[in-house]
């Protein structure tokens, strides 16, 4: 079944009257009678679900107009308006549109304080009996995570969650819609989609991605075209006969909800409503299946974790055990060092970067809101926050505008019960550590064991396929004969029981022996070809750089060896580029 | 069941009258009474088989009693003289000793020459009648293989080889009891023994370690104790009753055959039978069954491949492909850097080393003989005879003093025909190969076909579990993306579907790239983990060694990493030691 939106309210209401400068909202409460109207001229030309004139009704936009204590007022109003057009099957959707203002650390507004804004609107709109509540029009990823968690918190109806992006295919803020999809759909959005900046012809490869990204339904609402400037006056140029031949590309891209943003009308909407209202679903492209692999985001990059990627290398340097001189920084808030250490992980080749603050006897939440608010601005690879805190790990999700992973779940009953809603609340993925409270398991057998009691947790809990990354726990091979074994044993078990994508923190086998970095660079590759994606390593070790580069050689990730042949080429420019960038050379 | 044996014949003769310095074998024909006498003394003791007075019949020795003509008289007289004295039931074992003479190179008898002369005493006793042929009192494996090899082609009666040892367990020429054991066993022998030099106290350890590493019947004929000189003449000590206390311990350390060499007598005899001959069988320890692991000798050690043993690293070094100087070397007669090249391989850790002299143009077959010759001589590892030349090959395999292994054996129908029946005639093992007359199969699944098919012809010719190594078969990754990836497919198939060891050629993988020890390194720690028992490899190379002893302690041969520890101490003195041997420090 597609559905069909309305389209642009803003037009209609001046060409109805409004004033330039007057808030739209108001006319909720002084001019219901011209809203209801705007909304039967659209189900009239075919609309299912019509938009309620609250776009910019939250606290912090009314506030220009010295309406902010008529949030619930006008929201309220506008639910009433819009239900007075409606027929028997109309549904109304509770437009949420953004506050004007950036989060910290892009802008000044806090992401507590954001949060707060969305949900008294969104509180006030389901109040009020909206049938979904839609977020529109946003254009940064943060602001949309937090107006998502008040909609998820405020109301159990539906959740529509649009960005904009623009001609490069990317929001304001620097997203893309992959990103986005990922981020969204982990935090529980019901339809994702993307409307109004770009018309529709710009927005289809948007809608392809976002549907090679997700099985949520997705929906989309153009602007009728690009706009041009005819004397002074923006003018949306694409007829409607027009957007509906684009309508049936959108759907045949994925779309499943179809209407329209700025400059279109109701003629619009018939022209959608006809070209793809009645469309047989059979004869378009099915949705994919669920993946077992596991995708973790940047506020402007993802990375994919599991079997058919290639592997990813998670940076273990931004970790004060053992280290009293980063340890030091981070308790006097000096993080210049771990600035450093993530700039030059990322430039020795990290993929993602592991992020723990475990400085005893520092506030640790603190210390790793900042740490990642400030890793978000200066590196785009994906971060894992590495912590047994539960108000750190909170504090981190909350500040981190990506689906980040966390380090570590464990089998745990109090780690369970902490860890597990914060995931599946803030859309993180989980790190599944094969710890027990009867201690380590010694076998791969035992191991298997225990993971499949934390993935048992994790899906009561509401996290899905997708949200995992296995640890195959390392032993030190000093103390213990099989530590090897075992830990190869677990990768192949799991890849061969579960499938999920795996870590380990390849360090750990070599702890107490000499020269370090033979040992843990060939457990690398025995690793990588048992069923590793994704160790967690020291990414200076030049050892491990040149097995990491064979190893994608060998395993089929570099046909022909290019890139090895590149790195290694036989002259002594390409033997200096070859050298792994340490923060000495930085 | 089991079978007695007779006592000794020399001192039963001397009491008979036989003159000091008088031809024993002359009596078959002259005074056959006195022979036929002897035996019936040992029948009458309990004797199951009899053992032919022929232990001196051969051509060389009985050259110094003028008597080379007497070969196929004397031998067929001690048999009438021995079936005279038999009873319905006993056996006649046609006994054949030592020529007395060392085989090229230990000293100068030709390995062909000595093949004729067992053949022709082997013939005569074989159409005399003999039940078995009874090699005994080898204290030369290379005899032992020429005299197994005449008896197989003179007789089809079973063939008893029993070798003698010293008190350190070892024969004359440097072989232990397993080796030739592994030897005989792999030739054809029907019954694996020892005899002599030693009494019943010495021999059962030499016993159990056969039995430990055979499942062929095991016959045993000790002395009576260890002889003392009193008044000029030898004298054995033990007594019969001692005799037949010990045999209980040697039946129970696994002998079926048991009789008594010097200084044993038609007493010592009966207490044996008394002691042993109704011994209810299946109150001893059974036999252990077949193992899929291979063994490989050189003359005095033996290295086993496969699963639960260490890593076997092939030396590759000795091969005058793409290598100018050696070759020119070799096509000289010039075997120094031959012989240097195997030093300093065995000092860089190689445990086996492929011996390859294809040399275009030249003599093949006597550059292999001459090398094995040497090699066998200079260092103590088995060698691998790397050739395509069937003549070369039958060359080595003579020439070898071990059971070596075949590089290699194809599908490829000529290659089955002539190579198969050489490996099972020398008992060598051969290194299976997955190429077809259609080429080289792409994928594992593939090469598995091929590999059963190599097996399957194998087994038609006689082979057994135990004869067998696989190779994997290594791509260039510079040509074939899934070179690297097929190859660890193929361990992988091999080990769950067969279970034989494996090896592969690992250069074969970097070929045409840049940083060739990288990737083979990495792919030799790959390849460990998914099954390679025994990688081909250049053992020169220092980061093929890190690779190799991190291997060895990840994968749990070397507990607590106590050799990794000591290779790798950092101190300058054991970096020193770490470092590889290569032939510029030698
Ligand atoms: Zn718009
Ligand atoms: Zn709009
Ligand atoms: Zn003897």
């Amino acid at each position: 079944m597609i559905y069909i939106f309305d389209g642009a309210m803003g037009t209609m209401l001046q060409n109805a009257g409004l004033p330039p400068g007057y808030c739209p909202e108001l006319w909720n409460q002084e001019q219901p009678a011209v809203i209801t109207a705007i909304h039967k001229s659209y189900i009239d030309s075919g609309s299912d679900i019509i938009e309620t004139n609250t776009f910019g009704a939250n606290r912090i936009k009314l506030t220009h107009y010295g309406l902010e204590e008529k949030v619930a007022l006008l929201n309220t109003a506008a639910v009433q308006a819009a239900r007075a057009a409606c027929g028997p099957d109309t549904k109304i959707a509770g437009s949420v549109g953004p506050t004007g203002k950036l989060i910290v650390p892009l802008g000044d507004l806090s992401f507590d304080d954001a949060y707060n804004v969305f949900f008294e609107q969104i509180s006030a709109l389901d109040q009020a009996g909206v049938d979904m509540i839609l977020i529109e029009t946003i254009i940064d990823i943060q602001e949309m995570r937090a107006a998502l968690l008040a909609a998820k918190a405020a109301s159990k109806k539906p959740v529509i969650c649009q960005m904009s992006f623009g001609a490069d295919e990317r929001t304001v803020t620097g997203t893309d819609p992959i990103t986005a999809t990922i981020i969204l759909e982990a935090m529980g959005a019901d339809i994702i989609g993307v409307n109004c900046s770009l018309g529709p012809a710009q927005l289809l490869p948007i809608v392809e991605k976002i549907a090679q990204t997700t099985n949520c339904p997705i929906s989309v609402q153009a602007n009728a075209g690009m706009p041009s400037l005819i004397n002074k006056q923006t003018v949306f140029p694409m007829q409607p006969e027009e957007m509906g031949l684009w309508a049936k590309k959108l759907v045949a891209a994925g779309a499943r909800y179809v209407g329209g943003c700025c400059g279109t009308t109701p003629q619009h909407i018939k022209s959608i409503y006809q070209a793809v209202k009645h469309l047989a679903l059979s004869d378009l492209p099915t949705v994919q299946s669920a993946k077992k692999s596991t995708a973790l985001t940047s506020r402007s990059k993802t990375i994919y974790l599991g079997a058919g990627h290639p592997t990813v290398i998670i940076g273990e340097r931004i970790n004060p055990t053992g280290r009293k001189q980063l340890a030091a920084d981070i308790a006097a808030g000096q993080f210049i060092s771990v600035k450093k250490e993530a700039l030059s992980q990322v430039r020795a080749g990290a993929h993602l970067l592991d992020v723990n603050m475990g400085v005893p006897g520092i506030d640790q939440a603190k210390a790793m809101q900042y740490a990642i608010q400030e890793l978000s601005m200066l590196v785009d690879v994906p971060l894992v926050i590495d912590t047994t805190d539960v108000n750190a790990l909170e504090a981190g999700l909350k500040a981190y505008p990506g689906r980040a992973l966390i380090n570590s779940v464990s089998a745990e009953p109090e780690r369970l019960k902490s860890f597990l809603p914060l995931a599946k609340k803030y859309g993180a993925a989980i790190l599944c550590l094969p710890i027990s409270p009867a201690g380590v398991p010694k076998t791969a057998q035992d191991r298997l064991v225990v993971i499949q009691e934390i993935i048992h947790k994790a899906f009561e809990t509401g996290l899905k396929p997708g949200d995992f990354v296995l640890d195959a726990l390392i032993l030190t091979a000093a103390a213990d004969a099989r530590a090897g074994l075992e830990a190869l044993a677990t990768l192949k078990l799991y890849r061969q029981h579960l499938g999920y994508p795996t870590t380990m923190g390849l360090s750990n086998i070599s702890f107490g022996l000499p020269r370090r970095d033979i040992i843990n660079a060939t457990f690398c590759a025995m690793a990588l070809d048992a069923g590793l994606d994704a160790p967690i390593l020291n990414p200076y070790d030049p050892l491990m750089q040149q097995t990491l580069a064979a190893s994608a050689l060998l395993l089929g990730d570099d046909p022909s060896g290019r890139s090895y042949s590149v790195n290694y080429a036989p002259t002594s420019q390409s033997e200096e580029r070859a050298a792994p960038l340490t923060p000495k050379n930085i």
